[in-house]
C-alpha cells in the first residue's frame, strides 16, 4: 500500500469540513439564551481540531455497511465530549494552560466559572445529541442505547476521566512504563475505541468486527500518544500552536523520557503496524483507517 | 385533606432510604481503580440529601401505572446530576462554599482538580446509569431514549446550567421579579420537571398526564425556592448545615428581598395551592405529591 501524505491530508480535510458543518447544525446558536454560555460553547468547539473522533464514528458506520449520514449526531457527540475534556483540562486547577492551538483557552476568554459550566454544558449536550441519532433512518433504538452506554463508560471515571485522574497523580513523579500505558489507554484510547465502536454498533456490526475495531483503536491510541510525546520534543511551535518542551519542563514521564527518541519512533511504527494487522478482516474497505494510522507517523500538529 | 408533618416526614425517610440503597448499587465501589475519584464520588453523593428528584422519578412512574422498581436507574441518575451540580457550584471559581449540610465540600476534602473531575464523572455516570434502565422489565427503548433526551435538555445550557449562568450574572446586582423567576425555573425547576416526567415517560404516561406533571413541577419549583429563600433569613443554622443570612450578605435578589417575608410566605402558599390544583386529574393517587408540596411550607432544612 502506497501512502501519500498530501493526498491523505486533503481527504482528512474534506471529512473535517463535513464534521464542522454537522457540528454547526447540532450546537445551539450563539444568541440562544443565555448567550454567554452558547458563545463559549462554540468558541470551545470551533477550535481548529482535526475531528478524529467523529471521523472514526463515521468510519465505523461505513465498515458496518452503513453510511456516515446515519451516525452524524453520534459523531458530533463524540467531538463535544472531546472538547469538554479540553476545556476542563486547561482550567487553572488542572493543567493551567493559557493557549490551545494558538488561541487563548476558554477560561482565559470567558472566565473560570463560565469555562467550568461550558464543559458541563458540552458534556450534557453530547448525550442530548446522541439521543437525536434516533431520528436517523435505519437506527435501532436498542443499538443506540448500547452505543450511548459504551460511550458513557469510555468517557467516565473508569475511562477518560480516570485517565485524567492518573495524569494529575503522575505530576512531578516518575511513573513506570506499565502505569504510563494504563494512563494513555484511559485518557485517550478509550474515547477512540468508543468512537469507532459506537458508529459500528449503530449500523449493526457483529461482535467479531467490533473486536477488530477495538484492537485497532488500542494500537492507534498508542501510536497517537507516542507521536504526541515526540512532537513535544521535536515539533514546531508555530504548527502545534503551543510551546514545545513543556513535558520536560513539567518533568512528565513520556515515551522519549523513558526510551529516548529513536526507540520511541520504533514503538510508534510497531503500533501502526499492529493497527494495520487488526484491520485485515475488513480488507480494502478499511483503507482510510489504515492511512489514518500511517498519518500519525507523519503528522506535525 | 389532613396534612401530618411527622407522619409524612417518616414516609419521605422510607423513600430516601430506598433511594440510598439503590445509589449504593449503581455507584462504583470506593476501591474501584483509580480509587481517589471513586471515593470522592461517593463522598459527594452520600451527603444527607433528601433525594427529592429520585423520589419524583418514582412517583411519576407510579402515577403512570408502573412501579418504582422499574425506574430505579433513572431515579439514581437524576440524583447523580443533582449531586454533580452541587460539587461544581461549590467550587472556588463558582460559589466558593466550604461547607454543605455541615460537611466540608468536595473540593475542600479532595482538592479542586479532583472536585472538577468528580462532577464530570457523576454527570457521565448519570447517563451511563440511565441507559441501564433498559435492563428493567417492561421498559420500551423508545420511551427510554425520550426520557434521556428530556433529562439532558433539562440539565443542559438551556436548563439547569443556563440557570447557573444567570445566577452568576446576577451576583452583586439587583434583578427584577421576571428575571428571578426565569433563573429559578432553569436552575431548580427544570430538573424537578424532568424527574417527574422521566419516570412517567418510562412507564408510558399519555401527553395529558405529562402536562399535568409539568404544571405541578413548575409550581413546586417556585414553592421550593421561595421557602429556600425564607430559610436563609429565618432558618436555624444547625438544621440547615450552613450559615443563614448569606443571601443578604452577598446582596442576592431573593423573594424576601423583593417582597418581604410576609408576602413571600403568601406566594409560597399560592404556589403550593397551584401544585394541588395541577394534580386533580390523578385524584387520590397523587396524595404523596400533594403532601410533598405541602411539606415545602413546613420544612426546616
Amino acid at each position: 500500500m502506497q501512502f501519500n501524505i498530501e493526498k491523505f491530508s486533503r481527504e482528512i480535510m474534506v471529512r473535517k469540513d463535513f464534521v464542522d458543518d454537522c457540528l454547526q447544525q447540532y450546537l445551539a446558536e450563539e444568541d440562544t439564551f443565555p448567550p454567554v454560555i452558547h458563545k463559549a460553547i462554540r468558541y470551545a468547539v470551533f477550535n481548529g481540531g482535526k475531528r478524529l473522533r467523529p471521523i472514526m464514528v463515521m468510519e465505523g458506520a461505513i465498515l458496518a455497511g452503513g453510511s456516515r449520514e446515519q451516525v452524524v449526531p453520534m459523531a458530533c457527540a463524540l467531538e463535544m465530549i472531546h472538547c469538554y475534556s479540553l476545556v476542563h483540562d486547561d482550567l487553572p486547577a488542572m493543567d493551567n494552560d493559557d493557549f490551545r492551538r494558538g488561541k487563548p483557552t476558554c477560561h482565559r476568554v470567558y472566565g473560570e466559572a463560565n469555562a467550568i459550566l461550558t464543559g458541563d454544558a458540552l458534556l450534557t449536550a453530547a448525550f442530548l445529541t446522541m439521543t437525536r441519532n434516533q431520528e436517523m433512518p435505519g437506527v435501532d433504538p436498542v443499538h443506540l442505547l448500547r452505543a450511548i452506554n459504551e460511550v458513557a463508560r469510555a468517557a467516565g471515571s473508569q475511562g477518560m476521566i480516570g485517565g485524567q485522574v492518573l495524569d494529575l497523580e503522575a505530576e512531578d513523579r516518575t511513573i513506570d512504563y506499565e502505569e504510563l500505558k494504563v494512563l494513555h489507554r484511559l485518557k485517550t484510547g478509550e474515547l477512540f475505541r468508543a468512537s469507532l465502536r459506537a458508529g459500528a454498533i449503530l449500523c449493526g456490526m457483529n461482535e467479531e468486527g467490533l473486536a477488530a475495531l477495538e484492537a485497532y483503536a488500542y494500537h492507534f491510541g498508542l501510536a497517537f500518544q507516542i507521536t504526541d510525546d515526540i512532537l513535544d520534543v521535536k515539533g514546531e511551535e508555530a504548527l502545534l500552536g503551543k510551546p514545545v518542551g513543556s513535558d520536560a519542563r513539567n518533568q512528565k514521564t513520556t515515551y522519549p523520557s523513558l526510551f529516548g527518541l529513536e526507540r520511541s519512533r520504533q514503538l510508534a511504527e510497531e503500533s501502526v503496524q499492529n493497527c494495520l494487522t487488526s484491520l485485515q478482516p475488513f480488507g480494502t474497505q478499511a483503507t482510510f483507517l489504515c492511512n489514518l494510522a500511517l498519518f500519525t507517523l507523519h503528522r506535525n500538529s
